[in-house]
């Protein structure tokens, strides 16, 4: 069964991805990684203590860009795959980490979204940007989020630029008390208007994306960006 | 029969507006104003020669702001009551407008959005600002508007702070191809989220809210902003 | 300190309920009623065991039309002050509750949402409702929802006719998984719509409405249905 | 320069298309069939006539079903390439006017809607089906459309079928004063919402599909449903 341990365990995007691997039946869970260590939940401090409690197959690394970068490239030297989802990653940074995973003949994957409807409205956008002149993002989150604009937002910005779309779509970031995560992206042309919106109502949405990451990356060479394909 | 004339008869609003007037059973189309002078259609250049075809009771004034300040004292000095359906006015030119009014013993209004559903957009949000500690407004217009916030954005932001709503609610302005004039104002508190949202489809959506402006500014005395009274 | 039990503890909304009045400082919890006893949360089966704890000044009742009538009525009879969250009650049910609870010279409420946000919804539902000749409602939940439409929409159609809008507003009920309960109030009129929309995205947005409904009964003399007053 | 003539010339949609062929500088219009003649337009009420003004390369035929049957069939037979943009061809009609066309190695093509928004809108919840275990459609229309639900929506729904999707997904159908035509795709699955929406406010924009369409069928052999390939 595939090992799988847990960095940033004890973040709330972690504490939903070790619930999810300790209930599926076809991976285990491995150990996590925090900055404070919890025993009774296998969670250390250093990837060293992880390793000597069993080598898991793979690191689902859920902290934070730049942090992220240092914990992947060093499960990659130790031999394990890291799927990140973190947002933030430069070129250099994936490419420096493709190089390591190619030369160690293993797969790694960068998921900045792991839910299925921020996928598919990611790829409609692109899409839809090679036919309409006019292209915005609203994005609309809770009041503690710190960052504006949200990643997936500058992701799909990215996306629609890559579509044949305007070079830099303007984004709106409203933050509001009671908000989950949500994300509208409209496309206008004469006497139309097309919209495509994703909520997303709890982190549980993110499992089966987590989990399909996982399972993919053993068969992955090198880097892949996206569970998209 | 209540005799009405327009000013601005050319623009866009204008244009809907004389169309009404000419339609309307219980009011007259008495001419109308523009900077250039279409004889066929009453439309004239100048106040002394719109007077000479025969006084109004009524300008409706649908000039810009700051123009229609000269037109709307102006026909208030020859003792014709404007329905002023600009934005941008200040306090002072308010209060000035009033004065005037009120010494001549007649009845003006300032009516910034004569579409029902804006109206009752505003008076919504205005009440709604009480419950909500975050609000913010989504403003959505045709790339050709060349102001931006709107009008109507602005307004509602000032209702909501006098309804005991947030100083400055965040205004984002979406302009794209193919929009109309669209609005929403999201109120959010722990676990839930309320949402007003007005879209005008046409102008003719406007018509109703004039003829009833027009008919109401002859039983007013001083300056009455808004048709919401 | 007001003393408050609530009947349905074991329910999704009782739980929430008992969590908000342990935490809340100027009430306290009293104990629940529920088909099984958990002696830990002071939950028992019967009326005159809740008693016998400890005489209530308000009871609660989270549970469902028609055992919500019984549960109220036996309530007052023990001079306990029903605030009842139940949709569904028949003008008669409410009669005779106004009949006991004005001899008793005690309040009684039917709040049939605690939310703020559906309770304005509603509010400015029926007051729309008085310039739009089209008027129609979409309430969307999750597809566990056994009843449709929602109680919330069957008030919202009533309210929108007792405000002057058109007899029996279409209901239109969409049911799929990953929803929480939304509505939305279209009003068309021509050339414009207004929207009024809900989203509930979780039972605490119910919690202020429930203290403040528990708060309101002890000055109220007789039946007051909802919170709006 | 490619001739096209309009049979429904007289209708909303067939007065759009005579006015953009006349503008555009690629295609030439070549008259129209209605059941009234007007010479001034070159409106003639049946087939022999148009082609004794010059025979048209292509008949936009945009007439209803099944009224479009005989008129689409009835120009293959005089050579001349139909583009139909009805809804409610049965599979027998389609197979019945490709066999027909083959024979005479002639392109035809049936185009349910012209919008561009339309088109990705179907395309996207398609491919959003395979994805998603809950969809539910809400079309909204102007309260002078007499049937429901609309074409766009059960051709949606033949899409979101034909995708792996539910076989059935609910069609909600909204009729009010003030709409023009909406339609919103709902895709739920635990803990997540992907809407995807077209609002079309005018029939200008079914004008650079139409013309799409009419220089497509030039190189087309046989039946093509859609403008989607």
């Amino acid at each position: 069964m595939l090992r799988v341990a847990v960095a940033g365990a004890l973040g709330r995007m972690g504490r939903v991805a070790c619930s999810a691997l300790k209930e599926a039946t076809d991976v285990s869970y491995a150990g996590g990684l925090a900055r404070t260590a919890v025993p009774d939940e296998q969670i250390v401090t250093d990837f060293d203590t992880l390793l000597r409690n069993g080598k898991p197959d793979v690191l689902l690394d859920l902290t934070t860009h730049p942090g992220s970068v240092e914990i992947s490239m060093s499960a990659l030297a130790h031999g394990v795959r890291p799927v990140i989802g973190a947002t933030g990653w430069t070129p250099a940074e994936c490419e420096a980490l493709d190089r390591v995973a190619m030369k160690r003949n293993l797969g790694a994957m960068l998921v900045p979204n792991f839910s299925i409807g921020a996928i598919l409205m990611m790829r409609f956008a692109e899409e839809a940007a090679k036919y309409f002149p006019s292209v915005e993002i609203i994005e609309m989150h809770h009041d503690q989020k710190k960052d504006a604009p949200s990643g997936t937002a500058k992701l799909t910005a990215e996306r629609i630029t890559a579509g044949a779309g305007p070079a830099q779509p303007p984004i709106h970031s409203v933050r509001m008390r009671g908000l989950l995560a949500h994300q509208e992206v409209l496309f206008g042309i004469d006497g139309e208007l097309l919209t495509i919106r994703h909520d997303s109502f709890s982190r549980e949405s993110y499992v089966p994306g987590m989990l399909a990451a996982v399972r993919a990356v053993m068969s992955v060479r090198g880097l892949q960006v996206g569970l998209d394909a």
